[in-house]
This record gives structure tokens, C-alpha cells and sequence, in this order.
């Protein structure tokens, strides 16, 4: 029996291009001699559909497709197929894994571990299945459970129970929709193999990939033996087809796969995927950007370069008054070594048009309601530039400012698309320096990575004037937006007072300006969005 | 028996505040000889704390209140309570009203129906409660089913069964944390009839009041007989505290109340208690708005000086050379009858400033990219004036507009509040006509109501050149994003195949600044915001 791992990337609500990839896969592997070909968790309607989960036709044609162009796939001699899909079972809406099998659907599989977080919310949409059982497949056992919420150990009450003789070849098939999080990959595969191990099973887990709005489906399908050894490991952020024998499966790995390496590398794969499928899921091309010669702007530009080509990159320096020469020859330099084209657009002679008219005297009065001005100006030449283009604006602000914020609502906050908003600070710096070294050179100019930060909208700013120094600012809201501890908490791990609570009171007084943030690309904090009341008071 | 019903406003995570609000009710309530006060749910937290469940600190900061500040109260001879908060039960945080008696909590009953759609999402922090059951409290069998959603006929099998004899005198206690929705009270009411009278119990049902972001608690607390008669209703939109003794609730009623009257007047109610709250609870006290002379910006800003008091609202009109002469006069003539303060700020020369470096020619190309410049630069002028003088800036943009994306991202799109935004045209122009007749004069020029409205970014440009008429879009919109029905069932319900098309297109085109648009007030579509993917290809 030889079993094929399918690692598609479809588009979310997409049904017919992602019945066709489906086809497409679904005959490469007929071609190699599969007698089983597994899809991931939803990989007919895409992942998250989110509300188009509530429309019946939604439910209605995914089902067409699947009793009429898919299931027909699979008549005798055909493989069988394990689909991810939504589907009515009983009158509710499940998520679901369907076996297409002599030319019709044979069985279905509900989810039981059901994903509440954002953007996810299955319960919102789905009824929840119950425990998964082992049947008889040919030679093997095998039972399916949707969702890789199936590997955490709080709901091995939900995994079919081990029947049967210590011989008998047990198969657990997991088709997943697993976001990509740094440090997630490594997390994923040790639940894995500890599963397997336990449950003395093989276990495939056949995981989407690609991008889709705020996540990257990071696909790196896994293969483990009855043992709980890693056999197999697709692409990490690319299409993938494995195959595997199932005699492979119950023997010992010739050669165990190494452990999943995560670092800047893959950091850097997450983004550019993320990226590039936001573009051309959205049927766009080319993207345009501020470029100020700091060090956020020329992480995005270097990543919107790696994702869609320099020539469909648009720099655009958009100097002020306050800005020093070295910002423009920062910039200049990135976009020469990127191969980006540029324009430059000082913005002194707008500031100036407002003020003369806002301001009683005329002159700047320097105060936080002109810096903020100067950045919507830019936002507003940046969104000109997109809308005539037809460009994308990618925004280019990272986690660190975003949760202080420390930036500009429909001012440097203007974008289709947050780059870097799920990053702490210190990780673009880790990230531009992954990138000079792949490049083997300095792409992002030294200067760059090595000046004060600023935001340049008054003279000789620095973020350091306003903030704590990133390397307490980024610890101080990882232990306050991540795990959750109180002020008091995070000062007991020896941060100073004062810095504490000046930090979660900008923290809680920026919340109003994420609400209408870009959409960011959730690489770092995986699915989970930050969400407080705005209008919270004051304990 | 004399029971209180306290229908609260408090403020979502503002604990100390919430307690001192609570205590303040306790106190009337004891001075009016109550044997038991019972607040909302989640009284003590506000609601929907969101996150700030995730810190392990907020639970035992309400915890610590309850044991230490509020459970003390009830000392003998003081009456007992019944208070709605997060807590953790068995290790689980759960949603729960708690009997606060003779100077201790005496015991908890956790929500069972737990409040999926968002902002609630209670399914992501909390644990769900099992089946109530009734208990003697004193001279009556009492139960406590926590939530609203114990009225829907679906939840039976979680409501007490009632036992022992039929002349018992069973109470079920409702506290509740319901927002508004238009309609919403006239449901509600039906609901809690019918299971009164089908369980042949009396029925209270306290909820929460006041604005929380974008939900509006509308308070209306609930008094039934165990005939299923309506005894009592409390204040709709402000607190209120009511009383009632035990033996009313097993006797026929001496006058039942009328049926809930739902109508622009509670509409209207409801806008401005959501304003006032998000204003306050935000710590804010004034607003900003651009005047243009149509409907949408008329019907905020008497809505913001019904709410926060003419004086503190400001009407900025921003004309543009494609301005005609009669919108500078509506929108002055309407703020002199509400008595706002405005300034007249031309947009011309800031737009002529930047086509001046952005347009080869120097002049207007007239395409789409400079009408949304324009609305921009109208965006820019009010986010200064709000910085500059601690003012919000509210939105004005309404629900019809805001599906098809006729409104601009950063533009007249920017503010803090959205305070028509779930409101389809047609309404928007019912409640212009209530409000007149509320002032007894037309402080809504007639003209801005009569005369074709029109975005004024291009010469003679009018909607109906670029939408349907809103008679036509406006039911095709709710029956595509509140009905979900497909493009195929709506044509079905007689509509033009072109049009709907059409309108779905741009609906789906638009999500991506929906995503990015400001908090808007619930108040017709109650809880559920519409969430599609963004990059969702095209089938």
C-alpha cells in the first residue's frame, strides 16, 4: 500500500481553483502508484473561510463538488482520497475529513478538537465531532482525526482507544490547518512523536500550506514509524507530494529525519510566503513603500523583493524637514542593492500647506498633532502612489511600536498589509542581519542596522527619548502581552517600577490605534490577536 | 421576601469602580428593606472583559474584591446578593453569578450557554456550567441560569427541571449582559413569556446597562409572574433599580405591562447612550466632525449633542472646489440649530499643494486615486484638530456605504467611533426624521434629507451614479450579509441578476477596509461582525 501526502496551498473560499489543484495532485500521485492520497484539514474550501461558513450555498457547493468532480475521481482502480472539507453531517455543520473511495464519498470524519481561537472560531461555525476509532483499511488499522489539536495531550480522551492485538499495524491520520508561530514547528513535532510512541501507532499528519490573510500555513507534513520516529518531513512553505510505503511505517527508520531547525531562515520563508500569497490571493502584483532609511523599512523592502520580485517593488523616500542626510542616502543605498525602483518626495512643501492654513501662525508649533501630521501626509502620498498603481502599501511597523503606539494612525499605520507587526523590534534586527548574511553582503546598509532608531518627524528624535531601550522594552511586553502576568509580576522578575508601568500604561492606552491596524502577518504570536476593551476605564 | 433587581453600568475591566458602583446599589437597596439584591452577569468585571480574562491577576483581583470588599456586606442582618463576575471554579475560569450571604460566598452558579459570536467569543476563557437546579431560598425554590441565551427554546434541557408539587413557588433568576439590537427587546420579551409560562416559574431577568465599545447594554430588566405575565420592566438605556415582593411573582397581575415598542425613539436612545459611553469610559469629553451638508454627517452630530451636550461638539466644514454652494449652507444652518461651534476650513489649497508635486500636469487627472486624496486630506485636518485639542473624531459613515466600500481608508473613514456604521441608508434617513420631530422643527435641514446624496469629490457626482438606488441596495444588502443568502436565492427574491452582482462584487471587493475601519455601534446587526477572508481569490 503506498500512501501520499498531498501538502496543497489552496485559496481560502476559493472551491473551484482549489478542486482543481486538488485534481491536479490528485493525479500525480494516481501517476506514482498511490493507493491513498490524504489532503489536508479544509483543503477544499481553504482555511479559515470564516463567514462564508454561514452561507448555505457555501456548504452547498463545496458539497457539489465533492459528490460530483471529486468522488468520481476515485472508481475503481483509482486511489482513494482523505479530503479536509466543511460538510452537513446530521444537519450540522462540521469540519470535516471525507473518504472519497470507488467513486463516492464513504465515510466521513468530524473534528472534536475544534480551534476557538482567532481567526479561527470554529465554534462558531462547527459542530464538534466525537472520539476517533480505528477500522480496518486493507492491511491496516487505521483511524483519522482532523485538526493537529488532536496531538496535545489534554484531549487523548477524544483519540481512538488501541483495540486489538500489540501486532496489529496502527495507522492515526491527522489532517491538519496548523499556522505557522516560530518555535511552533518544533513544538508540533515532539506532541507528535510522543503520541505515536504512546500509542505505539504510525501517524501521518498531512498539514495545509500557504499564505492566507494574517497566517502562514507552514505545511512540513510529517511522517512517523510505530515507533515515534520521524520517518518523513515534507517542504517547509512550498507545495509538497510524499509517499510513503506502509510497510515503512511499522519497521525501523533506516534514517530518522533530524528535528525541525527553526531560526531566521525560517522566519524569513514564513514572512516572504505570507507576503506573496496576500498579493496574489488578492489579485495583485506589485507593492509600493516608504523607505526611510531605518531599519523596518529596509527589512520589508528586502522581504517584498524576496517575495515578489525588486522590479515590482516602488521605494518611495518621502524626506521631511527633520529628516538628516543620512537618511535618504540609507535608503538609497538599500534600494540600489535590492534592485528596487524609487522615487523621492520631500514632504516639507505639504507640512507647509497645512500649517500655514491650521496653524494661526503659520509656522510649525511642534507639538505631537504635527508629528502625526507629517506621517499622515506620507500616508496619504504612499496611498495616492497604491490606488493609481494599482500597488499594495506595505506597512512597515513592528510589534515593539505598535504595542507602545509608538506610530501614526492612517499615518505610517496605512497599509493593505503589516510586514513585520507581529515582531518584536529586536527580532528585525536578528532578521536584517539573517539577511545581510544570506545575501553574503550588506544589503541593508550597515548604517542602518547600527544608528539610534528614530521616527524623524522633529529634530534629532530618537524612539529612546519616548521609550525604554528595545532590550527592556521587548522583554517587559513579552511578559505582559504574551504571558500575561500583572505589572507586579513582571516587576518581580526585576524590572524597574516606573518603566513597568509607564510601558502597560501605553500598552493600554494604544489599543484604540490596533483596532485599526493592517492586517499583520502572525508569524511570531501564531493566532492569537491582543484584544482589550478601548473604553475600559481606569481601576 | 423583597427583591431588588440592580441593572448596573459598569465598565468593562474596571473592577474598583464596578464595586464601588455595586456597593453604592447594595446600599439603596438595604435602605429600601431588600432581602436580596441581584445584579447583571458580569457586573463586577464589565463586559466583555476580552483578554484581560487571560490574566491570571484580573480573576484574582475580582476574587479578592468579592471575598474581601463586597461578601462582607451581607453581614446579618444585611439582605444577600447575587453578582455577576469571572471566577474560578475548580480550577476553571468560569462566567458566574455568586450568592453572596451572611458575610460570605455562599455559592456559585457558572454560565452553561456560553455567548460564541464576538465580541463575547466566552467559549476562548471560559469553562461551561452544567445544568441549573432549584434550591430553597427561604419561601421560594430558586435557581440561577446565568446569560440570556437560557431563554432560547434550544437550551431547555440546561434550565432546572422543576419537581416537588405544582403549588411550589419556583423562581428562576436571570442576570444577563445583552447587548441591543434593534428588535432585539420585542425577542427577548417573547422568549421569557413563553418560558415562564411553560415552566410555570417566575422569572427575573437582570441585565446590564450602558455603552461597552461597540455593544450597547440597553438594561430593560425583566419581571415575570409564573403565569408568564410581565410585571415590571425597568429603565431601558439608563441604571435603574427595582423592586418587587416575592408574593407578586405567584399572583395574577394587577396591570401587565405593554409589550416592548421598538422604534427610532430607542434607536435613537441607544446611539447616544453607546456615544456618551465610549466618550467616558475612554475618558474623553468632546468630539470633532467634518459637516458636509448631507444626511450621515447630520445625524451624528445631533446625535453627539444629544449626547455629549452641544458645546462640546465641533463641525468642521471642509468644502472642495466640487462642493456646491448649498452644502456649506446645510451644514451651517443645521449647526446653528443644534448650537454646535464649527470652523470652515477649504480643502482646495492642500489639494492643489499636493497635485501640484504628484501630478505631472500640476492639474487634476479627475480619477478615483484624487477623490479619495481629497476625503483624505479632510481626514488629516480633523485628526490634527482632535490631537490638538483632546477631541474624538467621530465617523460618519453608515452601513450601506460602508458594504459596497464607497468610503475612503484613512479618509472619511478615520475616527474613533463609527456612530452609524451598522445602519443601512434607508434608517439612517427614518431616524433624520425622527429626530426633527423629536426637536419639533426641522434642526435637520430639510434639504439635507430631500436633495440626492452625494460624495461632492467630483463635479455633479451624485451615489446613484455609481450604486443602485438605496431602495434597491439596501434590502440586497441584508439579505446578502444578514440573511446569507446567495447571489442566485437573492436574484431569486426578484431582483435584478446584473444588480446583485454587481452589489456582491463590491462587497466582497470592499472587506479590506472593513478590516481597518473604525469601532462601530452595534446596535441593528447586535453582536456579529462580518469577517471574510481578504485574499480569498475568485471562484
Amino acid at each position: 500500500m503506498l500512501i501520499a501526502l498531498a501538502q496543497i496551498n489552496p485559496t481560502a473560499g476559493a472551491l473551484r481553483p482549489n478542486a482543481a489543484r486538488i485534481k491536479e495532485f490528485f493525479h500525480k500521485a494516481r501517476q506514482e502508484g498511490a493507493d491513498l492520497v490524504v489532503f489536508p484539514e479544509m483543503a477544499l474550501t481553504g482555511s479559515p473561510p470564516q463567514d462564508l461558513l454561514l452561507y448555505g450555498s457555501f456548504a452547498a457547493a463545496a458539497e457539489a463538488l465533492m459528490e460530483q468532480e471529486l468522488a468520481p475521481l476515485t472508481a475503481s482502480p483509482a486511489p482513494a482520497m482523505l479530503l479536509g472539507t466543511c460538510r452537513r453531517l446530521q444537519g450540522r455543520l462540521c469540519n470535516a475529513a471525507l473518504l472519497l473511495k470507488k467513486g463516492r464519498v464513504e465515510a466521513a470524519y468530524p473534528k472534536a478538537v475544534l480551534e476557538q481561537r482567532a481567526p479561527f472560531q470554529e465554534c462558531s461555525y462547527f459542530s464538534r465531532g466525537g472520539q476517533a476509532s480505528y477500522e480496518r483499511w486493507g492491511e491496516l488499522m487505521a483511524a483519522v482525526a482532523v485538526g493537529e489539536g488532536a496531538l496535545r495531550p489534554e484531549h487523548r480522551p477524544l483519540l481512538p482507544q488501541p483495540c486489538g492485538t500489540a501486532e496489529e499495524k496502527r495507522l492515526l491520520i491527522i489532517p491538519a490547518a496548523s499556522s505557522y508561530r516560530f518555535g511552533g514547528q518544533a513544538r508540533r513535532e515532539q506532541e507528535a512523536a510522543a503520541l505515536a510512541r504512546e500509542q505505539r501507532c504510525a501517524l501521518l499528519l498531512v498539514n495545509l500550506v500557504g499564505g492566507s490573510d494574517e497566517l502562514v500555513f507552514d505545511g512540513a507534513s510529517l511522517v512517523y514509524n510505530n515507533r515515534g520516529e520521524l520517518i518523513r518531513r515534507a517542504a517547509s512553505f512550498a507545495e509538497d507530494l510524499l509517499f510513503i510505503r506502509a510497510g515503512d511505517l511499522f519497521a525501523p527508520a533506516a534514517e530518522a529525519c533530524p528535528a525541525a531547525a527553526e531560526d531566521m531562515d525560517t522566519l524569513f520563508q514564513a514572512l516572504c510566503l505570507g507576503l506573496k500569497d496576500y498579493f496574489y490571493k488578492s489579485g495583485f502584483s506589485r507593492a509600493v513603500l516608504g523607505l526611510s532609511g531605518g531599519i523596518d523599512s529596509a527589512v520589508t523592502a528586502a522581504l517584498a523583493a524576496a517575495a515578489l520580485g525588486p522590479k515590482n517593488v516602488l521605494g518611495i523616500m518621502l524626506p521631511s524637514e527633520y529628516s538628516p542626510p543620512h537618511s535618504l542616502e540609507d535608503a538609497r543605498a538599500l534600494a540600489e542593492n535590492l534592485g528596487l525602483e524609487t522615487r523621492t518626495i520631500p514632504i516639507t512643501p505639504f507640512f507647509h500647506a497645512y500649517l500655514k492654513e491650521l496653524n494661526r501662525s503659520g509656522r510649525p508649533e511642534m507639538d505631537l498633532a504635527e508629528e502625526n501630521l507629517q506621517a499622515r501626509i506620507r500616508g496619504d502620498i504612499l496611498m495616492l502612489i497604491a490606488n493609481r498603481e494599482r500597488r499594495l502599501l506595505l506597512t512597515t511597523g513592528n510589534r515593539s511600536e505598535l504595542a507602545v503606539g509608538y506610530c501614526t494612525l492612517y499615518g505610517d499605520m496605512a497599509g493593505a498589509l503589516a510586514v513585520l507587526a507581529d515582531l518584536p523590534k529586536l527580532t528585525v534586527y536578528e532578521l536584517a542581519r539573517f539577511i545581510n548574511r544570506k545575501h553574503k553582503r550588506a544589503v541593508i546598509p550597515e548604517r542602518t542596522i547600527t544608528k539610534p532608531p528614530s521616527a524623524e518627524l522633529r529634530p534629532d528624535q530618537k524612539d529612546e527619548d519616548s521609550l525604554p531601550p528595545y532590550s527592556v522594552l521587548d522583554p517587559i511586553l513579552q511578559l505582559y502581552l504574551d504571558e500575561h502576568l500583572s505589572p507586579e509580576e513582571i516587576m518581580a522578575r526585576g524590572f524597574d517600577a516606573t518603566t513597568v508601568q509607564r510601558v502597560i500604561a501605553l500598552v493600554d492606552r494604544a489599543e484604540y490605534k490596533r483596532r485599526q491596524a493592517a492586517p499583520a502577518l502572525r508569524v511570531m504570536s501564531g493566532l492569537e490577536v491582543r484584544r482589550f476593551p478601548v473604553a475600559r476605564g481606569r481601576n
